[in-house]
């Protein structure tokens, strides 16, 4: 009777779930942990330094790509405002990264009547070499290119305007689907002839800032150069194709990649009390974009990590398992942060339980992306009716939780625990995509409430994988 | 054996809850289901004009007290938008509303050093006529004034200083623990023989703006004069009575109660298909405070009610019943408008099945107030997980559904269903008092896919309601 059978097991999935909750999180375990979240929300929300931290981190560094000055500053930063806070031990790992400068040309104008158009080199452009001056040819994403053909493209700059879907609800799902184009379309354009790729802006909003972003080339011998171009000016250029197809745009930019240099991770740990103790990593990374402040990208993940150390330092509680802070280096151009720091946890044999990353901004929490086995993924998933007065609990089974942490786990060469749990922090992801990459990205548009309640959510987390695993 | 029992007891919620949503929502219907869903969000995101009317709103219409000829516009603008979508009926229901003018005199200065502080008058409050001039004497909130007594009251302004508390996470919560003080705050201070209050601003936000709201005097022969001072003017005149207990403040207002005046609601309706056809009204509320906007409120939730009918009606759909959208006016001075309506509905003896208010501004959609009976609650409940994918199925049991609505079932004097359902929209609460009430409350700050995404979220419901009950 297939009624029965479905019944019956039915109730065995209500056992299990019901049970399994009720082993990991009995009512007066519940109450209890109830009372230290609810601390670490007063902590962040009544006397909480991210906003302030943030604030010296914009404003007393600016933005900060890997291998400036300013992202030497940004380490002397993080490594002097760990080190005030008492932890038990801050130290640097020396990475290499490498070195990209936008120089200080970058013009883009329709030749015939001097339209100056709003575009910013894509990081690790080549330069023009003087005047590019090309005819257009317009393509809906990479998709096109096959289409149009080498005839269609040859000796052209062609123009990327796959627009952001308004119909995607998440802004990270909405930016998945357009980002090849502006990582790819280079080298794919080049492949037919092209010689340069002007992309439509990764965003939602309609306005005139344009917004970089990393780009590679598959072909050492056949290098374009690639800008970013703001929505509004996309829309522009594409009405203007349609009235004049034979248009032609004249673009310098004096940027160039430069030798690497030496740089850092920087690290703060409070040590576990447990004979057993393994690393609960928690990051995002210091390093960002030559435009803005790196305010939400990622600032905020900055902000927020370091703030997670200082709660359970104020809170004076001693967690079982090391909690280790990592501000990473180069997460955008390179995650040689990233690499370099599962390659050191892998040379030491450190024994890692999980990683966790803040790099989707300042923005008020909706939850966590998860990667971990099924089990694994059922206890975690306990702990959402906790997190639900303060809005952070909605769930994700990911298959990483960030660029910088994944390597931890998912690169084969580099990770000593696939079993590890990766959790990625989610905060509401409509506004992100107004500043990612561009001028924007500013401490005034970041919000200091948001931005708390960020810092509460993933210590929160962290509390209640320390203390049940 | 308790453990027997309890595993007994479990297995029973286990059946009632898992059957009850498979009662209600087979797995054929939420496919379908969340296809009309996904068509709800496509049509809001892609082709919305909620973001449009919005800017026509404040920027053609701009703020709208009750009364004034700004409001006479707004109700011509709701009425013609309304019936330019070509619905099946738009009429306007006349109401009687107060009447109050700000004036164009507001100042308050520490006397002895001039220092000009940011205030604004509370919306009610009476003039000064001419030159108000007192100590003043610092309370945290109503519950101190019966402390300090009448010795120390007497013939001062009282600055009542209760600050939102940063430690609550959802705004409204904050307000409504702060707002007496606003409301009562002239009426209890007079009681002891004040001259004057001046209120700290609602608002988490520490900036220079005052915020103005609604105050109501009890005694007609005690009425003094009302004012908001911004946050950081109300942390600074702290301060300064600290350092001299004896400072003077001057103020001046010539704001002042004119005759009541004639307005509207404005109603549109898409009639019902069923025989049995009840009532489901949408609304919001077309007036505002006297100053920014009325952005977010409540243009936000004028649009999307207006939002909910244009997407019924663009997606070809006809209700089961009828959908009925009201435009209320008066909500912030007097609610002539809520408590208008319900007499109108009483005296008509419609039958009314739901309401639904948009009065929370328009961030991103988090869910819904729902006050309906225990075994409505679980069929409204049983929603969630085809909203999850939108993010607005946090779903909050609540007395009632906002201020316009809740006559039609909280006023046992104008009610003819207390069984009705009363629903309001729950966007995210972190920003809304930045701008509530204040010159802030402008379109500019207003994100276009969160207004789109609560049309839609609200659109939703109206949906899944109209089609299960």
């Amino acid at each position: 009777m297939q009624t029965l059978k479905i019944s019956n097991k039915l109730v065995k999935y209500a056992f299990i779930a019901m049970f399994g909750l009720i082993a990991i999180h009995s009512n007066a375990q519940v109450k209890k942990d109830s009372i230290q979240i609810r601390r670490i929300f007063d902590m962040a929300l009544e006397d909480g330094k991210a906003y302030e931290n943030l604030r010296t981190l914009c404003k007393g560094v600016g933005h900060r790509i890997s291998g400036s000055a300013a992202a030497d500053s940004a380490v002397n930063w993080g490594y002097n405002l760990l080190k005030s806070m008492w932890v038990d031990t801050v130290y640097k790992i020396p990475i290499t990264v490498p070195c990209w400068s936008r120089g200080n040309i970058e013009l883009a104008t329709i030749y015939h009547d001097d339209t100056r158009l709003n575009i910013t080199a894509l990081g690790g452009s080549v330069g023009t070499n003087g005047l590019l001056k090309a005819k257009v040819v317009m393509a809906y994403g990479l998709e096109d290119l096959e289409l149009l053909g080498e005839k269609a493209i040859k000796g052209k700059i062609v123009f990327l305007n796959k627009p952001f879907d308004a119909k995607t609800i998440n802004g990270f799902e909405a930016y998945g689907a357009c980002v090849s184009q502006r990582y790819n379309g280079a080298s794919k354009a080049a492949e037919y002839g092209a010689v340069g790729v002007i992309v439509r802006s990764m965003t939602h909003k309609h306005d005139n800032n344009p917004h970089t972003g990393g780009m590679g080339y598959t072909d050492e011998n056949n290098k374009i150069p690639a800008v970013a171009i703001s929505t509004e000016h996309a829309d522009m250029l594409s009405q203007r194709l349609k009235d004049m197809p034979d248009l032609e745009i004249g673009l310098r930019l004096n940027c160039k990649t430069l030798p690497d240099k030496q740089s850092y991770n920087v690290v703060a740990e409070i040590r576990g009390k447990s004979k057993n103790a393994s690393i609960i990593t928690v990051g995002g990374h210091l390093d960002s974009w030559d435009i803005g402040e790196g305010a939400h990208d990622d600032g905020a993940g900055i902000v927020h990590s370091i703030e997670v150390l200082r709660m359970i330092r104020a809170n004076g509680y001693r967690p079982k398992h090391t909690v280790r802070v990592v501000l990473f280096m180069n997460e955008e151009n390179g995650n040689r942060g990233g690499k370099g720091y599962a390659q050191w946890v892998k040379d030491r044999g450190e024994k890692h339980l999980m990683a966790l990353e803040s790099d989707a901004g300042g923005h008020t929490p909706r939850g966590f992306s998860i990667s971990a086995s099924d089990s694994l993924y059922q206890i975690i998933s306990s702990y959402r009716s906790i997190l639900e007065p303060y809005g952070c609990h909605v769930f994700k089974p990911s298959g990483g939780g960030g660029v910088d942490i994944n390597p931890l786990k998912l690169d084969s060469a580099l990770t000593i625990n696939p079993n590890m749990i990766l959790l990625g922090f989610l905060p509401d992801s409509q506004r992100y995509f107004d500043f990612h990459h561009a001028k924007t990205d500013v401490f005034e548009n970041v919000h200091k409430r948001e931005l708390e309640m960020g810092a509460a959510s993933i210590g929160s987390m962290v509390y209640l994988i320390d203390k049940y695993f």
